[in-house]
């Protein structure tokens, strides 16, 4: 696929996706996951309310149909047809008659950010509540309210959607996002929008690795998918959480919890052949499910490529987190960034120099920079020699990379135009390593 | 005992010991233990002059009752009883007339320091001589003086006091302090008065490890411990010298020989959890006895936390280092600085997870911060996911502290809580290891 | 020998060889090594062309007698006997006349550097052509002009030198230098210059290491000597390569391919030493002769102390490299650093302290910096410290020159006196290790 096609498409799977309200189960979430079957082969599974995962239990399911407050003179001023975030997530239903002394208990507001709406849950504690702006909370007086709050809470089950794409080997490489949020664009919609191109991008490609995409409520769904996949954890080799991709911020890592895993070591490698600004963070136990896949007992090697990271944009978790907060151009960006650690993944490995005592005579092979019109660009003769010179079986193409500072895709072209002399092999199926 | 208690006791004692003439040898240092003995049990040991102890020999007991110099008309211009540090440590006795001429020789003073009186020592050079202020050292003029130091060298014994306190194991932190200077404040009345008060502490305190103070001459009575006590060395496993803790000065902490020894790393997040400037310097083989507890034949790791370092601050070794100098509420901090070294050391330990994977729903446990009246503050809930996180056997308290930089105290708190909830068990006793 | 002498030698060597037209076959190069015979006995190697030395050959001899351009009036615009640098080395014999249109693209001139001739070679492409100042190219005009070459290529030799100085033991160290441009004084005739002297100097010293000096022609000749040398390989323990050590810059110092090398640590120790400002590089596979013997194949501890590194100065491979682009300070002052970082290898090795409890009495043995005049120096007492707390066995004197920041001379000269005192011992020949 066209970068131009990915842009565009993203654009318009987001708009479809952007106004439903999603939670960690029901409806919304379920339409989600159709709409992203419509573009990559997704298994849809669901996970009956009260299964027992791990320490967890999966809740009932929460759906709702409509939401409001009214006023004394029967008027509408608090729309859930407006925004989905004016409800507190899971809130169970009420519909009475109240005053304001206690209708303000229920209601949840930023005064330093007047004109945005909040987003709020409340997933384990049953609780009511509606979520506004400040500008709309001041403007409520003394009076009596009418709220309702059309919802229903009970047993059905959790849903999450799965893509295997198969390799060349079995170990995989593990992508996952969370898709329980609501009308929020960066956090997390944007995660989706990536993994749904990458996705496609992977099936169309030839691959060594295998793939498994997951699209799952954040905490308790991959709780959820880990404890009824355990058997499939030794194949996992290394994975990304993609998180709030499509800000206009420069990019973060978060490292791995070993933080000093091969996954670490490539996507550095990919920000810093990038030339773009970026952060480096090490692992905390906080964050997204990178927690989970994280926790000591399952310890996989699992980072997370953002912009910027969540909690540091001022419109993480309310209303001005938007489809105008997140631009084509970076979400394509944050797409090309994956694509391009897939890219190191797939073509490192170990090579052996054919003509290890002293420098071959590259002259003869066309792979000299000299001459008006030479074989060989002044780059690629210099990216030669680092290759020849550490292909000894203890420097993989990316090690090769990293100490020569030269973009790993143009290590690997010189590399194959030196398989092509004669002058190097593969010494190692990196998998089996 | 209360800070507030430990700042008077402090001051109280300084005002006892300051006066007093001290050295290497006799009453003065025996004077001094004695007074120490009024607070902690320490028993005092006396070293016959001449037992040899590796290198070195015990010097005889040197005692002084009076000093002055006169000039020709009878008037004391140079006086022992106004300042001890008029007269040259270990001078042999001396009194006769002489020109102005043959006393100079025998005459100390700085002149960049013109008011403030030199100490200096010749403990195994026969020589007698004065210190003074340059500014008394410029009115002197041609003519006779009578000078008189009543002192005696004769056999006697090196005196050091010493308090074992038992703890749960045989393992020991040893303190050691130089009692051996006359009367200046910050070196190293300082360690004397922090020891002292630190043992009381220890002393009512529940304890794991156990406790060794030493306080001795310096140089010749660290060499004489370690010589009569070689069996004792096994059970050391970490040390502190406590030296000029009483200035106004910023933290500087010593560094242990090896330099990344287990000690090295709790002084180290004792200083950054404190918040207060401070300054790590490498191992160096002079200073304080920590250069006899770390030559290569003894090899312990002994540290020395200061405030500002012996011979960096301009007073150090003049009549300028006195009480003024010091203050108590320097003082109180290096206690608690010590106290809080002694805390990790105690508390630290390697913990497992006992819901290792995934994590465990903390809202069931009053552990979530979560609601107006949370049961767990946010900072503790982040420390819980630190502790829970990396409790997997490889990771101790200390280590946990340093990788979240959340201060020791705080995570062995939840790390109790944990417990409390069955999430956590300790599983090593930390001085088997 | 004293400097004044080697730098008056050096300066007079520099006018001798100067001048000559070396390439990497020749009698030019077997003149220069035949000057470089009169001072040490190296010994000249004939390599027959058409020899295979690994992945290359021997290329033909060639030769140069003469080489001109006249205008159509007869004269000769450029000269060879002016500067050799006129014509591209290894040039093929050509006399013929023909318009400027032809002759341009034989032509090479530096735009940006209109007074400098530029350095030119085509050893293995058949070419000839004429490198020339802008400033000359520019005055040329459309017109037939005369071209001579008056050089040859035959079956002949490539010459090399080479010195083997033996030592106690039969580890060596390489010393390389090439010795194939022609009149170009930094880049490299200082490096034969700075070699011949080394070589005179450890000839006359007492040396525990064998020494081995080559100065052979770049890359081929390297490749040569390493094809029909392979044997002698297991006995260098480290080398050197000399190379632009001549200029008026501070030094810079290229490490070994492992980058942890005990020569670099050796370097570095000699270079923070002096005091002098200095840049560290990584290993990189360019440059010079060190891409040969650092060849995954061959793979010795290969650095190489410059001063402003090839490539680095706007005079490089220009005739702006001339004997006025170099000083006798600072040949002088670069072969002082290589006598100093052999003198560290001579000289480093692991002690042991014979009274390592505690400290020794130095006072009684005249180690002890008192009094007015003091028999030991406050650095050198400050120094045995040194050398006795870390003469564990485990830290050679290298080790405690670096953890002290004193001077390896000091630290070697006061562990002579210490055991001169029977306070330490030598516990390891260091060649052995």
């Amino acid at each position: 696929m066209k970068n131009e096609t990915i842009k565009k498409g993203m654009i318009t799977l987001s708009k479809k996706l952007f106004p439903i309200c999603r939670s960690i189960t029901g409806n919304g979430l379920r339409q989600t996951l159709n709409i992203i079957q419509e573009h990559i082969p997704i298994k849809i599974f669901e996970v009956p309310s009260g299964t027992k995962v791990f320490d967890w239990s999966i809740p009932r399911e929460w759906n709702i149909h409509d939401a409001y407050i009214k006023d004394s003179k029967g008027k509408k001023i608090i729309d859930f047809k407006k925004s989905n975030l004016h409800v507190v997530g899971y809130s169970v239903p009420v519909k009475k008659k109240m005053p304001f002394n206690g209708l303000r208990e229920h209601l949840h507001y930023i005064p330093e950010k007047p004109k945005w709406i909040p987003y709020i849950t409340s997933y384990y504690k049953e609780e009511w509540g509606f979520c506004l702006s400040y500008e709309q909370y001041k403007k409520l007086k003394n009076g009596v309210y009418e709220v309702n709050i059309d919802s229903e809470l009970k047993t059905g089950a959790l849903s999450y959607g799965e893509l295997f794409i198969p390799g060349k080997v079995k170990d995989e490489i593990l992508l996952t996002t969370y898709v329980c949020h609501p009308s929020l664009a960066n956090d997390n919609l944007s995660g989706a929008l990536l993994l749904t191109f990458l996705a496609e991008t992977i099936t169309e490609a030839s691959r060594k690795y295998s793939y498994r995409f997951l699209f799952v409520p954040e905490t308790i769904g991959a709780i959820a998918w880990i404890a009824k996949n355990q058997e499939k954890l030794k194949n996992i080799k290394y994975g990304l959480v993609a998180t709030c991709v499509g800000d206009r911020g420069s990019y973060t890592y978060k490292k791995t919890r070993a933080g000093d895993s091969y996954l670490d070591r490539v996507v550095m490698n990919v920000l810093k052949n990038s030339g773009e600004q970026h952060t480096i963070v090490d692992f905390f136990p906080a964050g997204s499910d990178e927690r989970q896949f994280s926790s000591p007992g399952i310890n996989l090697p699992m980072g997370s490529l953002m912009r910027t990271m969540y909690g540091k944009f001022p419109e993480y978790h309310t209303s001005a987190d938007n489809l105008d907060f997140i631009s084509p151009e970076s979400l394509l960006g944050s797409y090309e960034h994956y694509r391009d650690i897939i890219y190191v993944l797939e073509n490192d490995g170990y090579y052996l120099n054919l003509n290890p005592k002293c420098e071959p005579m590259l002259g003869n092979r066309g792979l000299y920079n000299v001459g008006k019109k030479p074989e060989c660009s002044e780059e690629e003769e210099i990216a030669l020699r680092w290759v020849l010179n550490f292909s000894d079986g203890r420097h993989s193409l990316l090690d090769i990379s990293n100490k020569s500072g030269i973009n790993f895709r143009i290590i690997k072209r010189v590399a194959d135009r030196l398989i092509k002399s004669d002058l190097l092999k593969e010494t190692l199926d990196f998998t089996k390593k």
